[in-house]
């Protein structure tokens, strides 16, 4: 812990252990430096155009970075605490390697340029990741829903049996919300694809360096308009743990249901043994796991999120010391997205259907009601007046403990003159899905243009 | 309390009490009258067009939800609790109006999608409130930065004076990250711009029924694809939630600087006694309330989102009760920063600067010890070196309680033989602005080109 | 708008239209009215002890004080928003009514010291309103336990079947979480029952005021420390948003399973009419609002919270305007809880536990598989061993869709020779519950000690 | 990850990766070794004393665990992801070092009750660390308090200077709101001392076991009372959450005033070398980074608070896989507390106050003002009166740039003629402080108070 620290031209005192422990992050933020070392490069390229490297100093530096790559991936690497960064940590060493030409590669940079494109770099990539993924699942789903097409159950509105649905339908339900993400993602990653290398700590540099070479060469669409707003903004972090918070909030809806529908008492559909886990005293439990712990997952996407708005709240420009919490809950939010897409996508990938159990369900409930409501107004009679009828008799069959189904119509007469022969077909909870024909409703057809719509989107 | 309810005809029992005071919203959901009465139109419309309703049935639904919105508007109208939300209590008095053409306006349609059209309204016209004050506000700043572009004062990290900026440079940084905000508005506007009405009450509805005519007539750019989505989603509520969230954190560094700025030891501003309060014991005091509370809005704003995070967390498909919970969030954050930005465009009205009080804070310190560093780079020191000696001589200032200016060349060879007599002009604060040449930084070219730049975002 | 503020001596201008509209608080805190005039009245017999206030002019503000209650209580007092506050405009009216006594009143008091009274007495005498509450619900939930002591249903992990357990066991378990709720709630207001009023602005005052007295006289246990603290403070606040918060989640989970049970699929409970409701298109519906709505209140619980720390974090001392949003989460907080508890107490007065069905899906899983495991562990058989033995008869019978019970001694020699004839009794879920010998387990003599522990505590 | 897994009897296929990759935690929870095999042993005296466990399997199970330990802490265990958790490691290989005996080790335990108790020792023991470090930092804001009892600095409303206070009060005002947090932190360890063990996966165990010797062995004060509650609960958890949320925020107050005194502009205090660092760039910076980075730490304090109370929102009973959430959570929150409660000890080591600075600010404002009026309430004015009297004597100073201390009496007296020469010596800053005698207040002899009561309370 004793090196002498690079900023530590005007210091007397070493710092405390405790400060070394509090300041220090190469133990998380050493996953950036891929994203450290191409930047670097593109850096010392444009140093050596702007005259202040020499084509043999440029030379060096980009194969004394190449040496660090090597060694960080082979694992050969030594990463110091008291150097306390990634960024650091790489300088000192090619400087090791190279000598002074690495003491000039730091000119016109500053740490708040470098850490900015070294994390706009990573979330870019690890977006592109997420998308893949969230395209993946929903084409899943969208398979799915091809394969049930014709598997009919019942919707649900406050967890009670609503309406006939068909399966399809709920799922490409959830498809359309993840589109949603998925949109969100691309905004955001376009909205951030500016590059803030060569603002340097806040002001600008005292030279007349090129922006634009180091965007092109990065990838980047533009550069960030503003050299103190490059420095103190932290939006483009914020935006993807928003982002994935909400996917989060989706995931468990989802999760929560294949937790319900895998219970003895609904039993709608069997996990394979690859996703689910037994208990270590209870013989007999096969839990659904996966699909819990990514329901849980939901908690710390936004507590992630609620983390860095706190932070950054009332900080003054520009840069302050706080704004290196913003690393830890990006890395934790973007590992947990990745592994829970991929945990879904193979929830879904041996998912059996139980249709009878579904079909069960439909039946034995009033699913068909409204189907008995919107009859009578075919009938003339106003709805309002018409929903009352059908009220009245589902209040007469749960006190007698009869089944819609079993009522003749000088039964259901008693109710309402207005019903005739034709409205036993009203009942029948698989047609009810078809006569739902508005678009974007339960039909066959809306579905099936639901697919064709969410593939078109997706690919 | 003792009114029949318009879904009770199965029910026995009244309900308890309690359960009104938990089920009622018309407290505050009556704001969404408007439109709710404006979709009601559209919907009698196009059951008008199905034949549904004849002509006559059509005119009289319109001209008593004419005469629901008159009574509304001029305070007539008996809002009732037990009628529970806006929708049944315009219903109730519609057909206490009219008659059984009342009864009819609820065919094909459901609450469910009723309340999400009515949202959905709401929530795009004031988005668009939100961004003309959004709009009006970074006018506002671009204005005050091209009156100040001469104005040079330290610029901060980690609130210890960094180097010299145009106060323009520092204005305009807040800008910028208000235009990433407007951003986020318009694309969350134009993402949720579908129209709900006509999916029924999750499944669709048993009708051909025309959700084209509905979303074209209420200024919808589509129709949202999966009635069973259309009801479970509230995805267009976060993303207000979230923006405005973020908008707030914005805010409250600004109005973080304005409260620090207005202090007796930095004395950079003076804040108009419009702005400003007393207090009732301390007769002296003039405290920058507006900023403060402001700045305290953040909090509620970051809760609001969080509240409805928790509340759609794990909520199985489609509709639950639960999600009642979404309005209330959505109305005190709207209102919230409209107040907002409405109080920060009135303090930047009449905001005085300090200059001279700017000018010598950058003096008193070593606020170009980076230009003296650069300048050796120029006269070939490797920058990891130049910094420590700078570095030294800020230590030899300090402890010899000197200020950096009263050096001359002697004493400073003493640290290195590469100053030279030039060295003199580069401790200057206000060339040094000069000098950051690179895109986007602070010398006036670069402040005048970004006003032009964001005048254009923005109109 | 025109009247010239308390705090007005040193200022010119008028406040704006926005600002007026941003500091105004007496649209909410006016439900403080009555622990502001009962502190006032306290304090001004302080004042009349100490000789600042004549023995008439403390009488003559005592009846102002009751005139202005008797104004609020009935309706008449004319609130104003150009006096910002409750304390404000009680003020100002007092000194209408009295004159210059009126005036007198804010000698040796600030309205930092004046607030955090108020707020104190209203948070004491809420919190034991929610107290109160809490032990009539533990009640409610001992007494249902107690009845029913012999209804034994699945008790569930992962929410799949585990093992049998007693009904009352289930309810019981929510009761004594209630309870840790209770000694929360009891100790943070023990905590704080310390007396705020006496240390004037910040800095104590120029009087040798008698805080005991006031602290006496308002029913504190003590007075607070220290004045800058006393102001800067808002722990007492925070600690009944956490304690509500934590309240919140121990609801969310009881409401989780009120709707769960009511389900179709389950049919465990049936929830009375008062307090479900239906549907507005489909006539079958009864939903179990009042439980959705109170596990969605959650939401708001935390988000108050978030909002509470937010506004306090990198405060500095002592007061910050920020710190007026402390009020609002309180309110909507202490409101939510009390209509929360009401509702659950009024759920459980009516609901109907169906014993049938509770005993049907006990039969129909593995849920005495541990109680086989343990048969084999008596027998000889390492638990590990035996956990395999029973997971593989387990899988034997799904694969063959046979049930437990079904199963001769032969079968399950096949499986292991260590069964007995005796294992059959093994299999009987209610036997199994008291077998459950283990303290705090879910055998008889368990239930009847807790339910007798848990009645002792809440009274 | 070939190997069988402990609840493996009824699995055919293999855990996907994915499913391995998201159910593991050994990766954190391995840092409960200690407590899992302390529980361990004390299990296992149980089993032999209840007659499971024969004495030579009890002696080889504890010199097992003993083993385990010693390779856990020399480094030389092999912790294998695919036996997921500490516990089943730790079982694992007790098996293979001494065979069936360690098979018999689980019984009449589940991992439910054994994550509850190692989770709960380890929280106990955590807890005691905060607490000494809390005690350690409230003393030396005690010591430092006592050494500048003398030090007159300016006191702050809305960062206002309002009133002179001594620098003792302003340390003591943060020392009693950290011993709220120490009495929270005490509450919480003691609600929650009871032992979880004995209670098996949810409904007690199949043997008469001794709850009661395992409690006492291992340091509770008793059991918990009901066994579906135990596996269900996690306020122990989300308790020690809160209350290190609420510590970050106060924690946050204090380190914005450290940063914000340390700023060139208010120049109170300087920061030593040992908590302060440099800038890469600019060769001149000092930056409070240990004050920045703990100012920041508040935020994820938050975020685990949030993620834990977002986890458990509506989980039914009893166990379900989400709740493994709580121990991330759980270790960075204790971790994060127990650093910065070092660092704020250790920036307050050598922290030097500048009382020349302190002085300067309180002369050149007027601090006294509220003074001036309360002398005039002595002769005779009412207090809204003399309020308004000093406020526009503010006013006229202001506008003629001229100071509180050079009025004379004849200036005074045009604004109120109660004025008498023995105003002047209420214009001194430091006599200020001694006229506050309420108790609590800045007089010296409050502040002696107050240093005793507290280091009373803290040993």
């Amino acid at each position: 812990m004793a090196t002498k620290k690079m900023w530590g031209g005007r210091f007397e005192g070493k710092n405390s252990d405790v400060t070394e422990r509090l300041s220090m992050s190469v133990h998380y933020d050493s996953r950036l430096y891929r994203q450290d070392i191409k930047g670097s490069k593109v850096h010392a390229e444009m140093l050596k155009d702007m005259g202040i490297l020499t084509h043999d100093e440029f030379k060096s530096i980009v194969s004394g970075l190449d040496t660090v790559l090597k060694e960080i991936e082979s694992g050969d690497f030594n990463f110091r605490s008291d150097y306390e960064d990634i960024h650091m940590n790489i300088e000192a060493r090619l400087t090791e390697l190279i000598g002074d030409a690495g003491r000039k590669l730091h000119t016109a940079r500053s740490r708040n340029d470098q850490v900015a494109v070294d994390t706009r770099l990573y979330i870019r990539e690890e977006t592109e990741k997420i998308e893949s993924l969230l395209k993946k699942f929903i084409l899943r789903l969208a398979d799915i829903a091809e394969q049930q097409r014709e598997t009919v159950m019942a919707g649900y509105t406050h967890m009670q049996i609503a309406q006939p649905v068909r399966l399809s339908q709920h799922l490409l339900a959830h498809a359309w919300a993840l589109s949603r993400d998925l949109k969100r993602f691309e905004t955001f990653r376009n909205m951030h694809n500016l590059c803030p290398l060569g603002v340097g700590a806040l002001a600008g540099v005292n030279y007349v360096n090129n922006r634009k070479f180091l965007a092109e060469h990065l990838g980047f669409a533009g550069v960030t308009p503003n050299s103190m707003d490059t420095v103190a903004d932290r939006d483009y972090i914020a935006d993807i743990l928003y982002a994935s918070s909400l996917l989060g909030v989706h995931l468990s809806r989802i999760c929560e249901e294949l937790v319900l529908w895998s219970t003895y008492e609904f039993n709608y559909i069997r996990l394979s043994d690859q996703v689910t886990t037994g208990s270590s005293i209870m013989p007999q439990k096969k839990n659904p796991d996966l699909a819990e712990l990514i329901r849980g997952k939901s908690g710390r996407l936004t507590g992630n999120l609620v983390s860095l708005l706190t932070v950054m709240k009332g900080l003054p420009l520009t840069y302050n010391r706080d704004m290196q919490e913003d690393k830890e809950p990006l890395f934790d939010t973007v590992d947990t997205v990745l592994l829970c897409l991929e945990g879904m996508i193979e929830m879904f990938k041996d998912i059996v259907f139980n249709k009878e159990r579904m079909s069960e369900t439909l039946r034995g409930n009033f699913s068909t009601a409204t189907d008995i409501a919107d009859y009578l107004v075919q009938k003339g009679v106003p709805f309002r007046t018409s929903h009352e009828i059908v009220g009245s008799i589902v209040g007469y069959c749960e006190k007698e403990k009869r089944n819609f189904f079993e009522l003749n119509l000088e039964e259901l007469r008693k109710f309402s003159n207005a019903f005739d022969e034709d409205v036993l077909i009203n009942l029948d909870p698989a047609g009810s899905t078809e006569r739902k024909q508005s678009e974007g409703g339960t039909s066959l057809s809306s579905v099936l243009n639901q697919i064709e719509s969410i593939r078109e989107i997706v690919v």
